[in-house]
């Protein structure tokens, strides 16, 4: 029998799982996908070619590339099942909600049995989009709008967003986005889709799991609280007393600190860029201030801690560019990540063990069951 | 920043929370609730008082147990988006994937958000029996039942599968059951729910990441294995040779081992008297001397493994008496626990950190990016 460790709420510096998918490099600020630097594929590469990186661990030829570019367009349809169930839900629905609802619906409706796939991850990859965009059109009134094989992975959803045909630097805007995002070490969603494979459950569980993981403010759920922020704050002048208010009552500012990295966030670096060209200068501006505010402010009060810029804080801005709403920005982060979720659960399934960590007991022993009748109240 | 440890593959021995709610003490086969020992739980208190023991930290005195009976049974009915749902997916829809589905759904449809609480704990639990017996009766063409607010829970359960009321033996039968699976210390499905619930994330969220845990074969969706060997068996006859060829070809026996017993199951035995009085004497016969053929044998082969029959095993014949299909199985698993799934969710929130994990990375280093028409095959 294994002697337990002593209790490390969180699990830091707890090593879950050896991959081959991504390296977060903390301490130097470098985020890599299977050997490249995120720096070199942003801006560079596609989501099809970094999504054909997760999964099979090499950067697609022309002809991989166009075979998976064929296989995730003939897969957008929907089950009807699963329309019948982004149908039944009401239009308040949250979106996060929606799409693990729909998601676990995909699953069902595709009997989506253990053991995990490629062909599941790149059945669930291909439909995120059609889940969310007609989600998106039936919560204002419009009917979907059918996917387009001619489009790209971006460019569809974007389009099946709106009907039309969307900007080219709108589609760019997205892509790097779902680029940057698409997968980050042992993330808690991430880890959530491990453990779920661990237990050789199947494909759709563990990446319904790892939605419901991303949902958390404390970790996807973070970037429309950015933008609420942001609009709460109405103009740069208001930054810092907005931001001495918010530390003095609730300790943090959304989209500043992150558990691994101890300087600034490659990608909210290359996100930085990307806002200052995509958004409104008045926005930027605004954005820009808060962070150097809330960067000084925080450096100010918690010399010790390190707390850098996170890719929460320029996501907001940049997925508000492209015309998304804020509540559909962390089901896009999904939209992105469920490349990593999927890549790591059939890395996971290679040299599998159930995850069945230990628990240390803090209650009460040897208590004697007593009938209600005879018990008195505590 | 911490030095990460050596990795351990299935986080053996890691502690990944305190808990005053269960403890499976693997040396010597005992389980105890909240200080209570399992075997003085069961065929004594039922299962309305475990919840509010895992919930409350106590059991419940008269009034309070009349309370909590009352909220339950006035919270089965299901809102009209989940039975929706229900009716949306095929009738040949795996029904663990239908709860998984079904369970999300109605996150959503009662706008379940963070921060967990006690009422959301009991609005999931109630209707848990509710999705299942829709389903059973919807997949065999019958219309579903609606709950009755004078039965328990257990005994409405056995009600709204058949539209009659059910007989008190089959009522106790599934009652202890639903005792003994209420809760188990830090496994693959309490650990998934409670790293969701670390990022926040609401409660729905984390039981649907649960249900998906519990589907695997490696935790909770071994008894209707166990059910599909001993009708392959056949006969006790037989027993010998199906085990042997069994051990020569996959190296394992379902329903014998567990990764923290290293005795006999305090809940395996249990339910091994259980169904003793609730079988069939054939069915019984053939399960007991499965059993025992199984654990000589592997003793026999693996002397210094100490595997034991676990709570799988006896699950799959005290199912079968009461009526219920194979493959409900593992979802009637689900209606037990989650008591416990919602337990350690409002636990973990009373002193919550992010469970963000290390890995180690084991992929390629400084690769440069090349565009696509310059890239050659691997």
């Amino acid at each position: 029998m294994t002697t337990p460790a002593q209790f490390k709420p969180g699990l830091d510096g707890i090593v879950a799982a050896q991959t081959a998918i991504s390296e977060v490099d903390g301490e130097n600020g470098r985020l890599i996908y299977h050997g490249y630097l995120i720096s070199d594929l942003a801006e560079k590469a596609t989501y099809e070619e970094v999504a054909h990186l997760l999964w099979l661990g090499h950067l697609p030829t022309a002809s991989e590339l166009a075979v998976l570019k064929q296989t995730l367009a003939s897969q957008r349809d929907l089950p009807a099942p699963v329309l019948a169930t982004i149908r039944a839900l009401p239009a308040t629905t949250d979106p996060m909600d929606l799409l693990r609802t729909a998601v676990s619906a995909l699953g069902a409706a595709l009997n989506m049995q253990a053991k995990p796939t490629l062909d599941h991850a790149m059945a669930l990859t291909a439909r995120f989009p059609t889940i969310l965009a007609a989600f998106q059109r039936l919560r204002n009134g419009q009917e979907p709008v059918a996917p387009r094989a001619d489009l790209d992975h971006s460019a569809n959803y974007l389009y099946m967003l709106t009907g039309a045909v969307p900007e080219q630097r709108h589609v760019q805007s997205l892509d790097t986005y779902l680029v940057l995002l698409a997968d980050h070490g042992m993330n808690a969603s991430t880890f959530t889709a491990r453990v779920i494979a661990s237990t050789e459950s199947d494909m759709c569980s563990a990446v319904t799991g790892a939605i419901g993981a991303l949902k958390g403010p404390l970790h996807g759920g973070a970037p429309a609280l950015v933008l609420k922020m942001l609009q709460a704050i109405g103009t740069p002048e208001n930054a810092q007393a907005w931001v001495n208010n918010e530390l003095d009552h609730h300790g943090r500012i959304m989209g500043i600190g992150h558990r691994v990295y101890k300087t600034y966030d490659p990608r909210a670096e290359i996100l930085r860029k990307m806002a200052e060209r995509a958004s409104t200068p008045d926005f930027f501006t605004l954005a820009r201030t808060t962070e150097q505010v809330a960067l000084d402010e925080l450096h100010r009060r918690k010399p010790t801690e390190r707390l850098w810029t996170n890719v929460e804080f320029y996501s907001a801005g940049v997925l508000h560019s492209v015309g998304l709403p804020g509540d559909l920005f962390t089901p896009t982060f999904a939209v992105s990540r469920v490349a990593g979720w999927t890549a790591h659960v059939l890395e996971q399934m290679t040299n599998n063990r159930l995850m069945r960590p230990a628990s240390q007991y803090t209650g009460p022993m040897a208590l004697t069951f007593e009938p209600v009748e005879r018990r008195n109240g505590q």
